[in-house]
């Protein structure tokens, strides 16, 4: 089934970018330097709080985005309104295609600071423009990734539901987060756009109004059950242990009918209540019919609820899965590592660059990942898998986007050869170890003299 | 200049919407009750840590979509291919069209907990569709636009620019957050199709790629004043000081034709080196040339920058305005309120909801608001200002969309209303204080007490 023809990201999006990369663009090109050689790589300087790793993200959609960037007219007579830009510089843009290649890791693959999560090779004006569009795409949805790694790690088997669209941070967020977590493990999503665009599983039970607009619960759950008969029926709305019996009394006036597969706690303690639940049920005979929970949940939450038996089946998580709640932005950069061939650094405090084009390695050892290199890309392969791999050239992907499902297993795959200490949710101690090749240390120390003096 | 054909939204935006409010709308359909008048209403639990208000923000957008809220023949097929939704279900949404009524309080007006920031009047089976969309966009941008005001008033009445594009959560945050950035009072934004889109004023300086590219910073900085004689040179590339004595010596290469309005600061001490930089570039006879800093700036550190007696002239902030760092999400609700003519509430802990349509009645006493009331919409008029105004009927605009412009500028007179100890970064003590009229906390216990029962 094709999904609706909406392209992955706004119409318009050639101007989703800042002003300065237009001007220099603009300046590169008026100083004939345009068609110079750039490497630009994006990393993240180091990992947010609580974060043991990373998740990478995005770099699908950015090459689709990417493969289709143009200047339309209305956005040229924008630009053209601004006054600054003169109409040769303008004229390029009407031609304006990507043509560089990208090298980056498979979505889905853990990483760690300073490790490029792509490098783009591409004449300078062109890589210049889309910074914005890389850091914004593989930003908020590394970011996404990789804090539902931790909710689906804490909730340890257990499928977890998203159910935060309503307070993404925005419809992009939300869209391109519920591809982020089902990459990361999340079993389904509520979203329906997120559904028909990337082919991932919906879900949904039923809203507190639905409950409210009844003169009772009772009449409720039994016009609800009666369209869909296998339906999770959410009990808070005036008293969850008083909503678990009315679905008791259900099943035994429906008998074999009932069908009914859950109920859902959304408020107030759930351990408790999710006992409380699980007993009355039990008592009634209605082991089959699941718990569910949802409100206000986290990793750390779901950690400590099944930590202390809380008989629960699945979670639903939404806000502070959907915006990263504890930490809701990464310390991304672009940066610029090589021009004309040369490798290039800056010496800002606290904001390295590892100049040139680089490869990590990872080491495996008893199927367990032991260590990373981070390399030169020109040295010879050093021992372990190399993390980069080519996915555009000229502008063009040189492969389709790969199946979500296939990409999901793989990441699947890929955490679980993590060492345990880093699946947790508290500090990996020691933290992964990641080092740099003697090419690569020899290559910065250099290009610091040259930059410096 | 007529903004690029970008919809406010992506196209497919229909099924920006959770499972459940489809399968609600189906039941309330087949149950013949999707006609009958239902009332939700959005508002804010409680207001987040580090918010004495909120700015509400993100209703024109959403009164945009509303009016535009078509079922495709794409998406209609994708909800057949869930297998579930009978086709007389998929008939009625393909002729789907919003056919209520909001009033909500105007865009830029200060709010607190539990007061509407909109009320919707429809057919309980429309009011139920909208409320993913409704919450994602009047929720990110009531966040956003809360978040800047605060960046805006730790500046004390210097500019403010966004540069949160690159790290803001998505692509339709950064753009709509732009617009609520410069209705709060931020000067500009980085970003072209915000600026496209809502006429903001766009602003950017140089990257640190563009340093790099040359063999010198100087030669950098020569290049790039002769195409862009007024601009911003960026001198922290390799040593801030350093660049602020190359910005000295290319005024005195270039004499009168030296136009530089400032120099950038991105990194390391911020106070330290603005103030080292102000000293030389004023040694220099450079008064005119303005510091402008960046670099992991929030409301705090600006307030505290500031505060410290730091020469610098504007502030360029990203990351932490753009995702709200401190506090990334709203605890937001939208609430059926009242159904078919009858209050509606729910007893679930901690969730509180005022039954029927409401109305805010804001008092002033010397220009100064000293408090709200939260009241019936149906009870005579209270004293003060009623905040929510009608916005839509029958699924139409009752007016078109206010200039940006004039809503900044109103904007900024609602805020001035603030007592002043709202208006700082502390928390306000006492608190801003809503009441509840007794009228309504009558209807509250009537209707608490018939669901109770």
């Amino acid at each position: 089934m094709p999904p609706p023809a909406c392209p992955p990201v706004p119409a318009g999006l050639e101007l989703f970018t800042d002003l300065y990369e237009l001007r220099m663009a603009r300046a590169y090109r008026a100083l004939g330097m345009d068609r110079q050689e750039a490497v630009f790589s994006l990393f993240v300087r180091r990992l947010p709080r609580n974060r043991n790793y990373l998740l990478a993200c995005g770099v699908e959609d950015l090459l689709d985005t990417l493969e289709g960037l143009r200047f339309g007219p209305e956005s040229l007579a924008y630009l053209r309104s601004l006054g600054e830009f003169p109409e040769e510089f303008l004229r390029w843009l009407a031609g304006f295609r990507f043509t560089g290649a990208v090298r980056a890791v498979p979505e889905g693959t853990p990483v760690f600071a300073e490790e490029p999560i792509l490098e783009v090779v591409a004449p300078v004006a062109e890589a210049q423009l889309i910074e914005t569009l890389a850091m914004n795409q593989v930003g908020v949805q590394t970011l996404l990734a990789s804090k539902a790694a931790r909710v689906v790690a804490a909730a340890a088997g257990r499928p977890v539901v998203d159910f935060g669209s309503r307070r993404a941070q925005g419809v992009d967020a939300a869209v391109a987060g519920a591809r982020a977590f089902h990459l990361a493990g999340v079993a389904a999503t509520s979203n329906l756009l997120a559904g028909a665009r990337y082919g991932i599983p919906v879900a949904g039970t039923m809203a507190h109004s639905f409950v409210q607009a009844f003169d009772s619960e009772a009449e409720a759950f039994r016009a609800y059950v009666r369209l869909y008969p296998e339906t999770i029926l959410l009990v808070d709305t005036y008293d969850t242990l008083a909503g678990v019996r009315r679905v008791v009394a259900l099943a035994a006036e429906l008998g074999d009918a009932f069908r009914v597969r859950g109920v859902r706690l959304d408020s107030g303690d759930l351990l408790a209540l999710s006992r409380e639940a699980r007993a009355i049920l039990d008592a009634a005979g209605l082991r089959q019919v699941q718990i569910f929970a949802s409100g206000g949940l986290d990793e750390e939450r779901i950690a400590a609820l099944l930590a202390a038996g809380a008989p629960i089946d699945a979670f639903g998580v939404g806000t502070d899965m959907s915006v990263s709640a504890d930490a809701p932005a990464l310390d991304l950069a672009y940066k610029l590592t090589a021009y004309a061939g040369a490798g290039r650094t800056k010496l800002s405090p606290g904001k390295r660059i590892l100049p040139g084009r680089k490869q990590v390695f990872r080491r495996f050892r008893d199927g367990l990942a032991e260590g990373d290199t981070i390399a030169r890309a020109e040295e010879p392969p050093l021992p372990g898998e190399p993390l980069l791999v080519p996915v555009m050239r000229d502008g063009r992907r040189l492969r389709p986007r790969p199946p979500l499902a296939q990409a999901r297993a793989e990441t699947a795959a890929r955490i679980a050869a993590l060492p345990a200490r880093l699946r947790g949710l508290g500090a990996a101690d020691p933290p992964y170890p990641v080092a740099i090749s003697e090419a690569l240390a020899a290559h910065e120390r250099e290009v610091r003299a040259r930059v410096a003096s």
